[in-house]
């Protein structure tokens, strides 16, 4: 008898994707459904950089360089010039999308068995990829009623054991929207120097941050050999479907190693580098328009949110996400039952349930996670229709 | 000391990229450097294929299904079917290139320590995906003087052991350009049905066979749990840059497993999926032409080898590589020595050597690898050198 994988069966299922056959079939009845459920932001990718896609103008699909066009790589040493990032362009790997950074990162850096400690909830595709490099994820405890913010060191000093090799974050947060301030990641260094341990940074959402400033693990001092950003184009130019991310880092010995992983897959994707490299070019007030429209997003969701009775949803200082306690017995039943027996003048409302975001069993089954990718139009209308499921809900909580 | 893990350290470089510093070196010397070490085609991408991208008409550059987009799904259906493979499109996961394919397969049906037999030599490649998925290669030796032929039953029944999952074969094969025919096959099928094996069947050159006509995994009845198809378009159109490929099979198991991998990774890159169904739609004379000019490419260079003394070159019924023996002590020194210390009328040729391409240490030191990417007029010069440099190698055998 044929088997699949013992990995293959440990390997968990999207918890953004799991609820979508009821989302279409919610459809198929003629129920408007508003996606707040996945980070797919609906701003146009900037006119220059498809027109740059375009403009292509070779006549052979080639292989790019295992580690991305020079070109491009130059250009983003330009970028992080910006961001105060002081990188040179052989420290970049372009990679297919943050994601396979992600990957890279923990098999370079981990062997199967190792641990890497991720504050909860977290971005729960690290679960996926720590899966497929045999890594044990160990969370510590993020709290909604202090905001998300870094758990106090003595939390990370009581999980670290021998096996344990970094430390994951992702700032601003994917899904709390908590930004890490300066003191935090001073704080993160130290552990990380202590201890030993790389310092994995997932910046995905750099440019949007409405409460403070931005400082990556790549402005620390003295921890060149730590730090590991994990990067994408994704979000910040609302060009997800590329696959263009990087790894990015000054520890030399990774980036040799991390080349023949990138090597093996020969190259990254051609047409989205050329749209990445376009980006960089774009007019330096492209970021604050963008930032202001999730901004009023943002205030227009979480003074919605916390009208409602009973519900509590932290101010994110960044990302574009939102996490929210409702007063419901199972975020899970709820998001399904929202799809499945609920519409409020032919609309409903799809959302992440928490669960899937946390590491430990059981937390989370009252928190959910809305991404504020849709114009306020249709963010209000989604905001009517939570109100009215959270008055009607058989499973509310008293 | 922060170290990187035991597998990065494992990751072999890749054999076809670790002469390109030399390559460079020889280029600012002045010395024109033909390739035949890569198996980058110089065929054109069709202006069809190309064109689609141009004119994608979308604002937002959004993540696709994770398994790609339904209707290219639904358009390889028809391309399977006109090589006589019958498929469902949702028994297709499009991935990030063929490499993911493979990287996928592993990752499904394989735990670490698990075994997959391997005739040798065989794509470099798949040593790199086999590190990341812990996964061991038991490599049986195919003969460069029964050209290639598949090994033996006896010699696959004795590398099976309780560990062995699958067999992986890549037909027409790189590196050898050998064109498993379809009693191959069929014992093929034998094997693995007899020992509840996967067979892995990397079909990246299908359309170029020259001496006999292909048959597909998915051909093979009574297999349907039991192949895993491996696919990409990289050769077939030119398009090694798009990053596309497809897992195909109709075991559900796998393929619900699969795409758990699929969804880790969010989606396959957007725009060379336009490409790839685009493609689809080539007059139906396409594949005659490039098969044509890849077999007098063929002709040329077999030829050209044969005439040479002390090489020998057996004639490779399909793919764009041959394989031949040369009569130097050792095909890394000789292929290094061609571009260091070697050049005739200002020129010199790149050739992979093929202990790369062995699973075994010691085997392939006196063959190397020839990729005929390049138009007949460079072909026949790249021959001219290698033959001058035969003849005054330092390191030439008697």
């Amino acid at each position: 008898m044929l088997q699949i994988s013992h990995r293959g069966q440990l390997m968990p299922p999207s918890p953004i994707r799991k609820l979508v056959p009821f989302a279409e079939a919610a459809k198929k009845k003629g129920i408007k459904v508003y996606h707040l459920n996945i980070g797919q932001p609906d701003i146009e990718t900037p006119a220059p950089v498809l027109d740059a896609v375009r403009h292509f103008d070779f006549k052979v699909l080639e292989y790019s360089h295992s580690a991305g066009n020079e070109s491009y790589r130059r250009k983003l040493v330009e970028y992080y010039g910006r961001v105060g990032v002081d990188i040179h362009y052989n420290q970049i790997i372009v990679t297919t999308g943050g994601s396979e950074a992600i990957l890279f990162a923990m098999m370079t850096c981990l062997d199967p068995g190792d641990e890497v400690i991720i504050p909860e909830p977290f971005y729960a595709n690290y679960n996926g990829f720590a899966v497929e490099a045999g890594v044990r994820v160990v969370p510590i405890r993020s709290d909604i009623r202090s905001g998300f913010a870094l758990p106090p060191i003595q939390d990370f000093e009581a999980a670290i054991t021998p096996r344990t090799k970094g430390i994951m974050i992702c700032n601003p947060n994917n899904p709390t929207g908590y930004l890490y301030n300066a003191v935090e990641m001073e704080t993160l260094k130290d552990i990380c120097l202590r201890h030993d341990l790389y310092l994995f940074s997932d910046e995905a959402y750099r440019e949007f941050c409405y409460t403070g400033t931005h400082t990556s693990a790549l402005h620390l001092k003295g921890a060149d050999q730590h730090v590991i950003l994990l990067d994408t184009i994704s979000k910040r130019y609302s060009a997800c479907g590329g696959r263009i991310g990087a790894l990015v880092t000054r520890n030399k010995t990774v980036l040799d190693a991390a080349m023949k992983f990138a090597q093996a897959r020969l190259s990254p994707p051609s047409f989205a580098q050329i749209a990445g490299e376009a980006a960089i070019d774009l007019p330096g007030n492209y970021f604050d328009t963008t930032r202001a429209e999730y901004q009023s997003r943002r205030d227009l969701l979480v003074t919605r949110l916390n009208q409602m009775k009973g519900v509590f949803c932290p101010n994110p200082g960044g990302a574009f996400y939102a996490m929210a306690e409702l007063p419901v017995d199972n975020t899970d039943n709820f998001c399904q039952w929202l799809l499945e027996s609920f519409s409020f003048e032919g609309q409903t409302v799809m959302l992440a349930p928490a669960s899937g975001f946390y590491g430990t069993p059981g937390l989370g089954g009252q928190e959910v996670r809305l991404a504020y990718v849709l114009n306020k139009t249709d963010l209000a209308r989604a905001m009517d229709c939570l109100e009215k499921a959270l008055e009607v809900y058989p499973g509310r909580l008293s």
